[in-house]
């Protein structure tokens, strides 16, 4: 039976990896529903090819154009309740969370209560929000499965095994665009430098966290609830050749480890296809080529966007929602050449420790402590020290 | 329920390094017998820390010599027959079958035809009669369980995977004592250099093999027994620091690989609790230690005991036999002084080119081409040029 597939963020770096690993598989997986936000050509070439029944773009603008280019064989919707529909489309049985950013969570929570499987690229989902989902996904009685190369690592890695058995979870990180250079040297870094990440091929917000490292932060905080582990059970290792994906660590000692070329559509297909892996044409992983993996520790004081994201993280309640608003809203400042790159965790910094943190709060106060973070955010002032 | 072991070579280094483990374990673990040569004070320790039913010494003055001394709590045996007294003892589940060279064949056979489940760290049992054995094992219904570190991180590689979803195995080699000397340089290399092993501390034989990468290639030859896959699908990556004992490809192109630090506990506990993990106080992996691990291609010029031992394996029939013998005569003689390094791979050459090989062979045939092996590995004229 074919792999019945909704796409939320379709035109984006993920999303488009999908629809690759769709095209390599016609006879596995049909494309449902396309979700993404202006990229009105992008989106148009993606119906002709893969015939979607629904489609949502995010303004009503950008709906109207796409099913006029498209022909009346899409249905277009648009907005959050657009992005909802696709989500939670009754023919989809697996929904690949793509959207980058806090808007992805929503709509992945719609998708949970609708009964459908999770492929879950969108952290933030999990960040903001890691209590109410698991507990959503259990009483759906779904599988969430993680499409970030890390987690799908760590997935993988446990296999056939016991969680019982694991004594940490070790995630790699590429140390992003700037781990050979001091930590004095990232006063004058530029975004063009910031953007350019030695191995992945990634969307601007994920590669400027790359950089900070707050990635890998916001990756620990969804490893802690996609595995259900404690922070003191889940470490960060710099390995520059993004070659180990991420770890395992067991009670007897071994390590079981996931190794790849680079390529998102491996995660990505891993999860569409679990528990089977089906073939894939990518670039086979040649270690002799590559002659040596290098390991590094992922230092507090050189990152300190991931020492927060593990306090975050550990303090729980709203406070990794505000840590993952604020950063959005610094990258976007870095981005739009407003603050200069340290200017990034300055802000973040400031931002929580003026948050008055709610445990085990309900959605509408996480959503509260979001908007209210970027606010903050936003009007936060950079000290010129840090320029 | 106890795990009810009986352990055939209890004084080598893996027979010591399974008591250690059951030493770690007394709630899980129970010795019902031990086989070993001529090692009395050895034996009679084991005897009095872990109180097997049975023991087995190889001549009947040792028996005899065991027996006196360890008292009457004890039944002492002797010779071949004593060996597989041992191993089909009606009260062992699991016997861990760890005497070296081709002398572990029949005693492992006739376990596996008593219904035991086996721990396998003699190589020669599937590199001798790898098709008789697997069949042997089918029909008994039980399992073998690898316990080289090599095996055993394939077989954990392959937890809750498909075989058939498998593209290849990479077995990882040390590249042995002589890896950073030239080929040239390895004629006049004297034996205590051969029996300096880098990465792992055994026993004399398979130092030696690990030296002339011979071990690696009997690896391969049980790989496609053990796993059932052919030898195109098989490949020696060399990893100096012996961290990924060893990795398998799938078909997606990700690659899952088992990792530690050098410890035979690890290995040799997994095969004795699988499919569970228990606790194991091993030195734990530290990767930002070790810095890097590095990876060089398995040279069939550098390394030509391994180019014959896939030759051997494809040819099949007596031949993988024939290559066994032939090595171990000539590293026996090797290890006497008798011949230099460079002639071991020249006695196992010449002893391979003047075999006639038996497809499908008899036991017996096995026995008789590993007999005929050792007569002309042991007459063997060695050129004076390799010298």
């Amino acid at each position: 039976m074919k792999q019945r597939i909704a796409v939320l963020g379709s035109t984006g770096s993920i999303g488009k990896n999908t629809l690759a690993v769709v095209r390599e598989h016609p006879e596995q997986f049909e494309v449902i529903g396309l979700a993404a936000g202006s990229n009105v050509q992008e989106m148009v070439r993606q119906i002709r090819e893969f015939s979607p029944r629904i489609v949502s773009m995010a303004s009503p603008e950008a709906a109207e154009q796409v099913q006029r280019e498209a022909g009346p064989g899409v249905r277009v919707v648009c907005g959050e309740e657009g992005v909802s529909e696709v989500a939670t489309h009754p023919e989809a049985s697996i929904v690949v969370s793509a959207i980058v950013g806090s808007r992805g969570l929503r709509p992945t929570l719609a998708a949970i209560r609708a009964g459908k499987t999770i492929a879950l690229a969108n952290k933030e989902t999990l960040v903001m929000a890691g209590s109410i989902v698991m507990r959503e996904a259990e009483k759906a009685g779904i599988s969430i499965l993680p499409v970030d190369s890390e987690h799908s690592a760590i997935f993988q890695c446990l296999n056939g095994e016991r969680t019982a058995e694991v004594r940490r979870l070790i995630l790699t990180a590429s140390g992003g665009a700037f781990r050979d250079l001091p930590r004095e040297a990232l006063g004058s870094v530029t975004r063009e430098q910031a953007l350019t990440h030695p191995n992945w091929s990634m969307g601007a917000k994920v590669t400027i966290d790359s950089a900070t490292m707050m990635n890998k932060g916001l990756e620990v905080i969804e490893a802690r609830w996609l595995f259900n582990m404690p922070y003191d059970r889940i470490d960060v290792v710099i390995h520059p050749e993004s070659i180990i994906h991420s770890m395992v660590e067991f009670r007897d000692g071994a390590v079981m480890a996931q190794l790849g070329t680079p390529d998102m559509r491996v995660p990505i297909q891993y999860a569409l296809s679990y528990p089977e892996r089906l073939p894939l044409t990518a670039r086979p992983l040649d270690l002799i080529a590559l002659g040596a993996l290098h390991f590094r520790p992922a230092d507090f004081n050189r990152y300190p966007c991931l020492k927060m994201a593990y306090e975050a993280g550990r303090a729980g309640g709203t406070m990794p929602a505000v840590l993952n608003a604020a950063n959005e809203v610094a990258v976007e400042r870095f981005l739009a050449g407003e603050i200069p790159f340290l200017a990034i965790e300055e802000v973040i910094e400031r931002v929580l420790s003026m948050h008055g943190c709610i445990s085990d709060p309900t959605l509408e106060a996480i959503e509260e402590a979001d908007r209210w973070a970027r606010e903050q955010a936003k009007a936060c002032p950079v000290n010129p020290s840090a320029v």
